[in-house]
């Protein structure tokens, strides 16, 4: 995949040359066989979703250039972290995609072969993980390229796993690696644990779980019961080749599962099972959830480290 | 409900002066009851939608500053309308909103006060059609203000209505009165169509609809039989105070119903029926769906005529 720069001063080369008639037509072409007809797909008010059994989730993510991408990642890779953001976080929930709609924002000076590359991107993205993008909104706006993406999903067995339920005691893994997402460019080559994380929602010790996407240490904030602190063991953070520990900490963009496992749960039956369905990836028990008070001496102090907040 | 610029050169009165973690807790606290706790709502990596029987609608649509609103409109405004832009598509299909997810899009310098009035009028419309706000993501970008909202609902009977079924000469209505919406304020201040949507669904004799946001002509386009052509008739338009027949054609954001009755149906029970039913809005028709050949000679010809198209 090679780079290209979204925008072009040629007008014949712009989405302005297409029009919206022929861009959505354009778009259709594009998404191919990932994008249906309605009224199950684009071309209607709505798009209809056939009912399934169960609850459904629902999530949305952003790309935004200067933000989420920059002129370095080739198109298509914009538009398969587009899609993988947001599958990340129906994987953290245990939950298995559906269909997707896409709301995409363009200045008229975008070039219509960096969108061609994109969409096909992320339509590639979409059949490998077998998501259907079944609506979309195109509109006009000076100086961006974003999309926004929903993603609607249901559990992919009979239980959820949410961010609460963790307790003190509870022993805290993470699956795969962390750190230096964007200078290896994980960021956008990862892949999300959707088979990972509805094998986790089926084993009753594990509590709780979310992704890593703002960096552990502002993530795991999130999975931390009352009372209490996340302990993690000194050395213990499975590093990307190249990564600090700061970095696995801090940076973000790692799309790995982090999840709690109950304190007197059979370790090393729930590792092994792992190693046998997982074989390609690890998971590490990086710690535990420590009541506040019984702090060991020497654990990482995550109070002073913070993953990536906007607007700051 | 006062305008507001969005932008401010004041530091203090920025999203800038908040971050994220205080701005997630600020918008939490504006949409009030109208945002469910997690894992039903806001706060997890996905909401949750409890089961319900039958299809589900899935639509989005966004709200840009400088494309769909400027300084003069009320935040609050903006944030209904963002809300019942997708409530019409929902509507045009025989629908029931159930729940919305928002992503949004900042400069650093927009003012606090305002997102609070979008997020407050966005809330007040949420609760107006009994939506749950249970997801959303904020994210920085230079210059733009912008949000995008997708919807999910559901079949509000047994039967959704499609802009496919209709059949030369089954006859043309619209709801309400067109024309001179941005003039007018009708914008944003419309009521979508939701119970008159949901009815006609129940109607045998309707056979396809769908909702008026790019004017007349072009949406008009989406709903002919193949082989047809619409054959208004001069003067059946029913036009908004102020309205000229041109822009009740192709300026757009109508948000009426425009719906096909088959040609062997009897009108006049249609009609009387609706009367009784939605005394306060008009039922109009216009004209019908003729084989092309049999055009009637002194019809409005629609095919110099377009509605708003995007990239122009």
């Amino acid at each position: 995949m090679r780079r290209l720069s979204p925008f072009t001063r040629q007008p014949r080369e712009s989405v302005a040359a297409l029009g919206e008639v022929r861009l959505i037509a354009a778009i259709r072409k594009w998404l191919g066989d990932t994008s249906p007809r309605s009224p199950f797909g684009i071309g209607d008010d709505c798009a209809v979703l056939p009912s399934v059994p169960g609850a459904s989730l629902v999530t949305v993510d952003p790309v935004i250039h200067g933000r989420h991408f920059d002129d370095s990642v080739p198109p298509e890779a914009v538009g398969g972290k587009l899609l993988k953001r947001n599958l990340s976080d129906i994987a953290a929930m245990g939950g298995r995609p559906r269909a997707a709609v896409l709301a995409v924002t363009l200045d008229a000076r975008v070039r219509i072969r960096w969108l061609e590359r994109f969409y096909r991107g992320l339509a590639a993205a979409a059949r490998e993980h077998g998501v259907k993008i079944v609506g979309g909104d195109v509109a006009e706006a000076p100086g961006v390229l974003a999309a926004s993406l929903t993603l609607v999903g249901s559990a992919a067995g009979r239980r959820i796993l949410t961010r609460r339920g963790a307790r003190a005691g509870d022993w805290i893994y993470v699956t795969g690696e962390l750190g230096a997402s964007r200078a290896s460019g994980h960021h956008h080559a990862f892949t999300p644990r959707l088979a990972e994380g509805a094998w986790l929602a089926t084993r009753a010790e594990v509590r709780s779980m979310m992704d890593i996407s703002d960096g552990l240490a502002k993530d795991l904030a999130a999975l931390t019961p009352p009372r209490s602190i996340p302990d993690l063991e000194a050395g213990s953070l499975p590093l990307r080749k190249g990564a600090s520990a700061k970095s696995a900490l801090t940076e973000g963009e790692d799309y790995e599962l982090v999840f709690a496992v109950a304190s007197r749960a059979d370790r090393g039956t729930l590792e092994t099972a792992w190693r046998r369905r997982f074989p390609r990836v690890r998971i590490t028990r990086i710690g535990r959830f420590r009541a506040i008070g019984k702090s060991r001496r020497g654990a990482a102090s995550l109070s002073t480290l913070h993953g990536y907040e906007h607007f700051r």
